[in-house]
């Protein structure tokens, strides 16, 4: 049980066959609730709690440090957005923003996990929930990436 | 037990009181391995392991979201450095990096942990070890904070 996702790769998780690279590009399915030049963002299948995003650099790069200092501002900028509507999406009280770097990292392409987090959700306590639960069903991941990306539309709209 | 530092606030956790500030101002005693306009960081008391280092904004904010969109990338580019240089001067082979924001973030003055990470150090297996311990004393403090400024400063070298 790893902070990370979980996909079946086999060996497809390097260079062409990542499976990161085929969701930017549009090959393979996600809920991407932002799209924009520097990022896309998109629930983990399986979070940690309902609102679970990754938001993964347009290129590959493996790790932060593999990402270019120039790509790095723009790159956070979008998840500190996420970091804001990821808990207002979801009626969290805060939320919780990580990378992996190699150990923990299933996907060798470089993903901040934005996580809403309430004080009740036991994520850090003693006898921790880092479980990794899928979604209800399909409706209940669409229903929350549509409060995300309202969530991120309402910020911009106020400024 | 959380993924925070632990100290001993009191009702000084706010505003002019915070021990974040202290520390950026001097005022408070620290194992700082990184002093940059951009943002200090230094040894995390009790860390989660050994060269943990907690990288903060000279001016307090509380939050991620706090934090204003121009300062964004300076204080992640620092971070990005820091990533690299702890596992390197631990002999980690990768490095976690995250935020708590509001759940779980004892200090509300924002802090960036960076984490080196080794394969077998458990910190996200089922029977986690997200157990903060003490250095050994002082000078074992000491010795770890200094690798990390001469991982930085190798970096820095390098190009």
């Amino acid at each position: 049980m790893v902070l990370d996702v979980e996909l079946e790769l086999g060996d497809t998780a390097n260079g062409d066959g990542c499976v990161f690279c085929a969701i930017v590009r549009g090959d393979a399915p996600a809920e991407i609730v932002l799209d924009d030049p520097a990022g896309i963002a998109f629930l983990d299948r399986r979070p940690l709690l309902p609102g679970h995003v990754l938001l993964v650099p347009r290129q590959h790069v493996a790790t932060f440090p593999d990402l270019p200092v120039a790509d790095v501002g723009p790159l956070f900028i979008l998840a500190r957005r996420l970091t804001r509507a990821v808990a207002e999406a979801t009626g969290g009280e805060g939320a919780f923003m990580a990378i992996n770097n190699v150990v923990s990292q299933s996907v060798p392409h470089l993903h901040v996990h934005v996580v809403p987090r309430r004080h009740d959700d036991r994520l850090f306590s003693r006898n921790l929930a880092w479980t990794r639960r899928p979604y209800r069903d399909d409706d209940h991941m669409r229903q929350v990436a549509a409060a995300i990306r309202t969530a991120l539309d309402d910020e911009r709209l106020s400024g």
